[in-house]
């Protein structure tokens, strides 16, 4: 195990300390932010996600704010997905791709009214895209971070825990819809979301004095719900195939590459139509799918392993681990659409050697 | 320590091999991808680098390549220095800015030609903002990320060592200048540049295949140098007041907050100059300098220690660590510039409690 080096650079959250005291034992770096990767251990951490409830610091899901006049329209710009049904209340996945019709990022839009809207991101500087289109165009618009650090809620029980703190109302909260709701006097967006296939909410909190004193609010709530704090599984993600910006995906991706056509949808004319319209004719390039690996656990997945087929490299696998559920190995690969077969037989390079694999055309969960 | 988890979004480099045959003992994360922090010790890796040669993987120092028509044009726009004595074999230091003013980056530019330049970044993905700008202005431009991997030779012996893999004209390399030099048959960037107040190169590595051949041949050539695996080291760049954003700087600060005010003299309706022309007018908010913080060796500086003068904050350090040689803690830190006075004696609050300090009108070395 190599040790992370600690700096300012890699910013600490307003949930830092509960994290610490809570025994983090490996750290990501995600937007230049501390993520969490691990308390107990990968599969205790899993099992006890998908049968109680957990506190996310999820922090460096950042917000990039879009308020102005010019906000409806640097938000139809950035995005392929059609906005105009967005209620006031609602969240939408946003696939942003740029004038090549490659994956800048796969955030959740927040909408608060027609001129105020938050991204919140995953892993890459999308503020610097977004300052950068509305520079370049002369918009009339503020972009910046806010202080904004979502907590995730995330686990079985947690509409129980969340309903200690906020109230029944909790419970009506639709899925990417949200509510506002008061902590300390102060209303939060607390939406119906977060990375996992076990339910639960984002907290958008916003005041970074807001964290610990709701973190451990959160704690003393759920100590009969055996509440602990948790953070993205891979397990768990690769299981139920939610997806990682710049592990399954980058910029040398179209959102037809990555399944997520169906949000391409937009009538406007947005950064990287004519790209994407090229692409949707031409078919995708590649395809996205679950890879069943079989053998021993597999090692970390820290490199692109290459997929192999009639001894030809026809993809890689980008995100791979031990699933005691399914007493498999379960990965994510994209492979060239050309060449997707689903239940084909392939060979996947690891850095520790060669095993066989299967490609499948579902996930787990 | 907390470990570091791997992952294939924290991107290994063509030279990881050897870095962790090197004995990597820490790894930070530095636009997405890693850059060892450590081998030996920070105290004993500080002192091989003052008095030997390392060899330091810095491929996370990125390229965004701007090429075409307008790509001269474009670089205008992006930095308040002034380009037009740029040479075709020249580097510059290039603060960037956003609308407001405030520091999206520090990079490097590397001039091929007047249509094509690299802009070998600091830690923040400015390949989005160039994008960015590129796209809402419809430039006629190609901005990418090429497979280009800087490798540092840092030390008083690295011109001994560079010229025993390419021959004495490394010698003639001048400053911030670079020359094309062969290796296995192809022509790669060597610049004399790097993070090190030493003295060194910066070899620009075209082509992820020939990062372990290279990496070889130089530890090869190095035997009897005792040339060692080294990375930017915190005590030496503290000492030597060497920059680091995202650190020392963000984007809520101008280039005359951090003391590059000297690097605003463009003619160039560049992006940010009103902003910036307001700042010189008002004189600047911050003033970043060298501070001397007493007592023992201090705990590692990874969140902003406020800086206490009179009761009141005037500031934060944003860098600090133990000099063995300066036998005191070296440390950066930002205060508010009218309340800046060189020699003055302030209080830091660390998470290990308050020391007094003293701030200082000079770096160390």
């Amino acid at each position: 195990m190599v040790a992370i080096a600690p700096s300012n650079r890699l910013r600490r959250t307003p949930f830092s300390d509960g994290v610490e005291a809570s025994g983090v034992s490996a750290y990501t770096v995600y937007n230049r932010m501390l993520l969490p990767a691990g308390f107990a251990g990968l599969v205790q951490d899993c099992a006890h996600l998908k049968t109680q409830v957990q506190i996310w610091d999820v922090s460096c899901e950042r917000q990039v704010s879009v308020k102005g006049p010019d906000a409806g329209r640097l938000m139809g710009l950035l995005t392929p997905r059609d906005l105009s049904k967005m209620a006031d209340d609602q969240c939408y996945y946003v696939p942003m791709v740029d004038a090549r019709g490659g994956m800048l990022n796969d955030p959740v839009a927040v909408k608060h009214n027609p001129d105020h809207y938050w991204i919140s991101i995953a892993d890459s500087d999308l503020l610097l895209w977004v300052k950068g289109v509305a520079a370049g165009m002369g918009l009339d618009v503020e972009v910046e971070e806010p202080d904004v650090s979502p907590l995730g809620i995330q686990g079985p029980k947690a509409d129980d825990l969340l309903a200690r703190v906020f109230g029944d109302v909790v419970r009506d909260i639709r899925f990417f819809r949200y509510k506002r709701l008061a902590f300390e006097g102060r209303d939060l967006v607390i939406a119906r979301s977060g990375y996992s296939k076990q339910g639960g909410f984002e907290i958008y909190v916003e005041g970074g004095d807001l964290g610990m004193p709701l973190w451990n609010a959160l704690m003393r709530a759920g100590q009969d719900l055996d509440v602990r704090a948790g953070c993205p599984n891979l397990i768990e993600r690769i299981e139920g195939g939610l997806l990682s910006y710049g592990n399954d995906m980058t910029a040398a991706h179209t959102p037809f590459d990555c399944g997520l056509g169906k949000f391409v949808n937009s009538d406007t004319d947005y950064i990287g139509r004519a790209a994407l319209e090229k692409a949707r004719a031409d078919g995708p390039a590649w395809q996205l799918c679950a890879v069943e690996i079989s053998g021993d656990p597999v090692p970390p997945c820290d490199r692109h392993w290459p997929i192999m087929m009639d001894g030809a490299r026809v993809g890689q696998v980008t995100s791979a681990t031990w699933s005691p559920d399914h007493k498999t190995n379960v990965a994510i690969g994209m492979v060239r659409a050309a060449g997707f077969i689903p239940g084909a037989k392939v060979e996947i390079q690891t850095q520790e050697g060669i095993r066989s694999a299967r490609l499948r055309d579902k996930f787990w969960t």
